[in-house]
């Protein structure tokens, strides 16, 4: 049985992949009236005179909603909310797996990006944060700007973010590895979209050298006519030199190509134009922008992909399930930058340099350190950067996982 | 430590009732590529292709919405969307308790009711049915009015019809135990808020003899000029010799008090000058309108309430889990008259008349047979009225739920 037919039989076995459970249990008259009526009036009560306790009483502070409108799912495009419910259901499914996060899927039948932010903005009393999913660029970058500033509670696009914060995790590694300063770079973006926009930015306040953006129309520079908002931020922070052209005549001696675009557009005649030992994230979903196998023999040094089946897996699910899990334990009114940052370095600093090696620069998505790290870490840069409501200690889980890692590792 | 403290603690301690869970294990990358990408596409596909297989792949044949704008928490009133979902997580706990339905709490910070209706019907993809909840009156008529007309699945508001079934099946015992019979009796329903309104209807399509609703003006008619919507309808059905007075006056030989209004407004005097053998069911919250000593002294041969220290408590968890468990099982487009008086009929019957007795009218909110026999009447009578979309045989949950309560009597 081939994949897509055992994900069907999987999905239709099942009925899907998520349930709902209780945490109190209700065998007879007077759990009910605890759990119920009349008992149950004390907390609404309590909550109603102070509303911070509605983290106290309720499930809250773990309910995370996972919010789409169906309009960019996977690589399927515009599928619509029904249909993108198996995705959100297995998202809700990983946070759950990988950080003990209660997510519920929020498909949303609205196209417009106004009506869906009050949509949200409306049904937030229940959630401890939103994860927005599969959302279409450029309404991805409006809607969760609106949302962050008008809730107070974490909102994050992992689409956008996610990728973001595993590329920097490679790319920390990586420039170990190679020997090479981040100030020193020079980085190729292929792609302007929900997940190029975010790299930019993340790798842009961390001082990269220099970056290059290119979308379909070729490099994006200040005064190019046809740039929109998003395109228009990435132009002011990218490209100092305004250069002009095309992803061949724009990678020559690049240190790094990242590529969030399309299947096969990385030629080797590219690679073997690029600086002394070329790194390359083809992260296009399935095939890369290069295939591994081309890359290397071009000369290239370091490549990651979103495949499960090379090295160096680009996995949305080494970030998001753990930086959620550090926001929501410390009651953070946001997602910050420099929770992002914490994220990757944690990522990062879970390969010890005497390990690293250029088919080893990401953890694997099943490393058991990695949910702990990142949600002590994100919690830490929450609390430094004035977001947090209250502290956490992760010491145990933090233990716990190492042991996890060792007995994992001995196996 | 009384009720309160201990209800407070419960919450406190669990971190409210509810959480999230999956169905499919995900324990390595092969777990991952099925439940998630790339396999997750194919469901995503099939259901693009043919949204009714939504049903097959995902959960929303066993997912209920739980909506409330908390307008009319419990006996709390307006106290808003935040502080009411201590209520809607314990709504969602007897979903799964007593049905196995997967309910999640929507609490919706919106007092508008045509922006609540729209965000329900945009949210709708994701569930096989909605459950309406404390939602103040006269909104809560049109909401669910407008939402059924407008979608395709079960749309429910428990507080109008919830109470609704269980008065119908207890007159229906209470009527066999008194030897009258149901198109002979008077009787006076006192409050025409969402319980009242929706038990008169049920009552009138009964065939009930003489119905009359009174609101906090007194006796509702055709003709008076402060009448709204609801109480207008209302009118048109009942005192069809448009008696005007207060509920002195009119409770004088009637058959039946039904109250759903106030505590302590039904006197003795009242009681006595009631038809042969006086029925009551007092079942304002947390007080009666009239505490069964004193009923039981001024004559009253049967009463019940809204309270589990007294018999024949009224309460809405014989109801509703068993119907949406219906409904779902065979993909009800609805929740029409005859499923829930099927439900009242099923809740009825499962005392036999020789066990039938004054002060047990109202199985047990534990009795194991509810669930399933409320299940089984209602998804047959969907079939029966051509709104089930499947048909389902109850065989096996029937004959468990018997053993079931073999085995509890034997205790």
């Amino acid at each position: 049985m081939n994949l897509k037919e055992e994900a069907l039989k999987l999905h239709k076995l099942n009925k899907g992949k998520l349930m709902v459970q209780t945490k109190v249990a209700v065998n007879n008259e007077d759990d009910l009236s605890l759990a119920y009526s009349p008992g149950v009036a004390e907390p609404c009560l309590e909550i109603a005179r102070e509303p911070n306790k509605i983290y106290d009483y309720t499930n809250k502070s773990n309910f995370v909603a996972v919010v789409s409108n169906g309009s960019a799912v996977l690589g399927l495009g515009n599928i619509g909310a029904a249909a993108s419910l198996p995705v959100m259901e297995g998202k809700a499914v990983l946070f759950k797996e990988f950080a003990d996060v209660d997510a519920f899927p929020i498909c949303l039948n609205e196209p417009d990006p106004d009506k869906l932010i009050s949509y949200v903005k409306k049904m937030a009393p229940v959630f401890g944060g939103i994860n927005l999913e599969d959302i279409k660029s450029p309404e991805c970058f409006y809607i969760e700007e609106r949302l962050k500033e008008e809730l107070d509670i974490p909102v994050f696009h992992d689409d956008q973010h996610g990728t973001a914060i595993i590329t920097l995790a490679a790319l920390i590694n990586s420039l170990i590895i190679l020997n090479k300063n981040i100030e020193d770079i020079k980085v190729i973006v292929n792609g302007a979209g929900a997940a190029g926009a975010s790299i930019i930015k993340l790798l842009n306040s961390e001082g990269v050298g220099e970056i290059i953006a290119l979308d379909i129309k070729g490099s994006i520079y200040e005064g190019r006519k046809d740039l929109d908002k998003n395109t228009k931020e990435i132009a002011k922070i990218t490209n100092k030199a305004n250069k002009k052209g095309d992803l061949a005549e724009l990678i020559e001696g690049a240190d790094v190509f990242i590529g969030v675009s399309a299947a096969n557009l990385l030629y080797k005649e590219m690679v073997r134009s690029m600086a002394a030992d070329p790194i390359i994230f083809a992260m296009a979903n399935p095939d890369p922008e290069i295939w591994p196998e081309d890359a290397l023999e071009a000369g290239a040094k370091i490549i990651g992909t979103g495949r499960s089946d090379y090295p160096n897996q680009v996995n949305n699910v080494l970030a998001f399930p753990g930086l959620f899990r550090g926001a929501l334990d410390v009651r953070a009114k946001e997602i910050n930058e420099e929770m992002k940052k914490a994220a990757a370095y944690a990522i990062a600093n879970l390969i010890d340099d005497c390990d690293l090696k250029t088919d080893y620069v990401i953890p694997k998505p099943f490393d058991p350190r990695v949910g702990p790290y990142v949600a002590a870490a994100v919690a830490q840069a929450a609390v430094k950067t004035g977001v947090a409501r209250i502290e956490i200690d992760y010491k145990t889980e933090l233990e716990k996982a190492q042991r996890l890692m060792k007995k994992a590792n001995q196996k």
